[in-house]
């Protein structure tokens, strides 16, 4: 029985297609460090957790569609605190994870065969979900050699076609580790009022801004676009609970956002618990959010340190997130499939994900590998030492 | 700003639309018994709040994408104690609740712009996620005067096109609390496989079936049809565990099971902390679901005894699940709003799910409301009177 052929162009998770090699390479007694996928290893904050256990309420019911209240109080409280005094609770709808507000985003600005423009490389959800609801992105490409930093306004406004309806972008940007600067954002927010589009940014990564940066937000220009503006957000990287499956939807689009309802009524409620315990981030302070994000910047200085005096290695200093994207002398699909099943310096050995898969464009990134820095800096230090040798090793 | 024409289809819920009234007349000072919303009241079993309230693990990672490992043996396990031997991990996905089951499997089987078959009256998620991947559903249409059961097997085929892919439906039965006989389940078994269709079943009630009535499920005919067959499935309802959020999705189907797993890997996983204590199902014994099923027996029979002497009402005995729907002497829509908004008896009223909203075809149900019988027998009693003061009051 044939299932539907949409189902076939639904790509596999490039950062989860190595894990059998994986497996085979523990069971032959190596250790793996895993700098393949962005999975927070710091703790979850007490009050959170805390939150959890002392969870009551007995059945465990549906929640509201929109959110908890509990955790809907603190999302708006949170945006507050940032300064955007105008945030209220209409605006915001608690998704099932960044996942699910990026599909109810994708969903609600395009019709099926429309187009989306998103900087490539680029999240390898974003190819996972554009096919449910035949969208195209399309590729406004970018380079390792200038920090996957944006082309000039002429090379994206020459990807605008009738069927364009958005520009999606990520920043600080996964699997890059790039931060757009004002000038990059204010471009962008400028296409979309010039050339009516919705602008879509995924911030789930907000905070994470390296080097005394500013942090930006597209909030920032929600008043001036209030209709077009549409911003992804996430409870998984700021607070360490990715397997809370919480995010949400910001916008002042209130078309949008009472259809955005409509669908999460469709799937009932976000999970009750978990949004009880999140409940408890208003208890979390910017400052303990910060000190996660000097971590992460640690750990970039000894990524960034090891990689770049390494022979034949291409890297830029990450700016934010917690990922960073080496240019190697290695086709990187062998060079880490090799890593696991042939590689290992006192056996132990490196995971790392090769980039072609986030890439929408064949043939790109064929020699970069992501690398995302989820260890303490003892063990990256170890792992960067380890993959400095197997790059020289690799024949 | 426009907001894509297909987000305007996605249907409100119909069955949180009164909530508006209900908070107009609780403001008032009135009570409400809440029969709209099928929210079990029936406590979670202990051994999985324990388990929850236990839970360890910081941070809160990822689960995988098919599922947590522990979980996914529970589920096996439980399938397994039903008879269902040939049942293994990989046939089994966990999702997000059923809805995320019912939408996997939709995008699975049809393309954009195919038909798939559903008995009508049917549960609003149906119609809120097929217009996300365009398809239409096309009633099977079903009578209250015949309990909601399948009609000749003619009507059915009349109704398949080139462009059908499926025929789905529920039992037990949300909304009508009917139970498909083995004559008729066989019915579709067989037309799935003349018509070369694929027969998804909705068992999220699976052990709710009244009167000793034989509790079957399609899983009896999986391996007959092995790449026909796709169960949906939930913890909902069986151990009230709505706020969970957690379904599961069965089927023999390789590469339909290799696609929603790709499918899977977009959204990353389900929540981690609710898969962990939902792993304790395996310790809540069959004699404990029953026990259950016994309750919401006795209910139905308060429910069916109170309602069918009442003039003007059509009921039929509810064979399963904890729904009945009644035909009234008056519109639905109307006097649903108008026991919130104008009707009380000593202070106290009732909220009802008018029927309308369950019916693709337009002007079908219009007399007709479901009950959700998910309150103790005194509460359900005094709601009863109520309703029945209710039905001869209204004008």
């Amino acid at each position: 029985m044939q299932v539907s052929s949409r189902l076939g162009q639904v790509p596999a998770s490039p950062i989860r297609k190595l894990v059998p090699l994986a497996q085979v390479a523990k069971a032959q007694g190596k250790q793996v460090y895993h700098l393949n996928i962005g999975d927070p290893d710091i703790q979850t904050p007490y009050v959170i957790l805390d939150r959890l256990r002392a969870y009551e309420q007995n059945p465990v019911g549906y929640a509201h569609s929109q959110g908890e209240a509990g955790l809907l109080e603190a999302l708006v409280g949170y945006y507050r605190g940032l300064g955007y005094d105008f945030i209220d609770k209409s605006m915001v709808q608690v998704t099932q994870g960044g996942s699910e507000a990026l599909m109810m985003a994708l969903f609600a600005v395009a019709e099926a065969g429309d187009e989306i423009l998103v900087p490539e490389p680029f999240f390898t959800g974003y190819a996972s979900i554009a096919p449910l609801f035949d969208i195209t992105l399309v590729p406004i490409p970018l380079s390792i050699d200038t920090g996957f930093h944006l082309p000039d306004q002429q090379v994206i406004e020459d990807l605008i076609t009738e069927r364009t309806k958005a520009i999606l972008y990520c920043s600080p940007n996964n699997p890059t580790g790039t931060v757009f600067d004002r000038q990059e954002i204010e471009l962008l927010v400028r296409l979309a009022r010039e050339r009516n589009l919705f602008l879509i940014a995924d911030e789930v990564y907000r905070e994470f801004v390296f080097d005394g940066r500013e942090q930006l937000s597209l909030l920032d220009y929600m008043r001036d676009l209030p209709d077009r503006i549409v911003v992804l957000d996430s409870l998984s990287k700021r607070y360490s609970v990715p397997g809370f499956r919480l995010g949400m939807m910001v916008s002042m689009n209130q078309e949008l956002m009472a259809g955005v309802l409509r669908m999460a009524m469709g799937r009932l409620s976000a999970a009750t618990v978990d949004q009880v315990a999140a409940s408890a981030l208003n208890r979390v302070g910017k400052e303990e959010i910060w000190a996660v994000r000097d971590i992460y910047q640690k750990r970039r200085d000894v990524v960034f340190d090891a990689l770049s005096g390494v022979d034949g290695v291409t890297i830029q200093r990450p700016e934010g997130a917690f990922y960073a994207v080496a240019g190697l002398p290695h086709e990187a699909e062998a060079f880490c499939a090799w890593l696991l099943t042939d590689f290992h310096d006192n056996n132990e050995t490196v995971m790392l994900a090769p980039m072609p898969g986030f890439y929408a464009t064949p043939g790109k990134g064929t020699h970069e590998v992501r690398i995302a820095y989820v260890l303490e800096v003892p063990k990256l230090q170890r792992a960067m030492e380890i993959l400095a040798k197997a790059i020289s090793a690799f024949t």
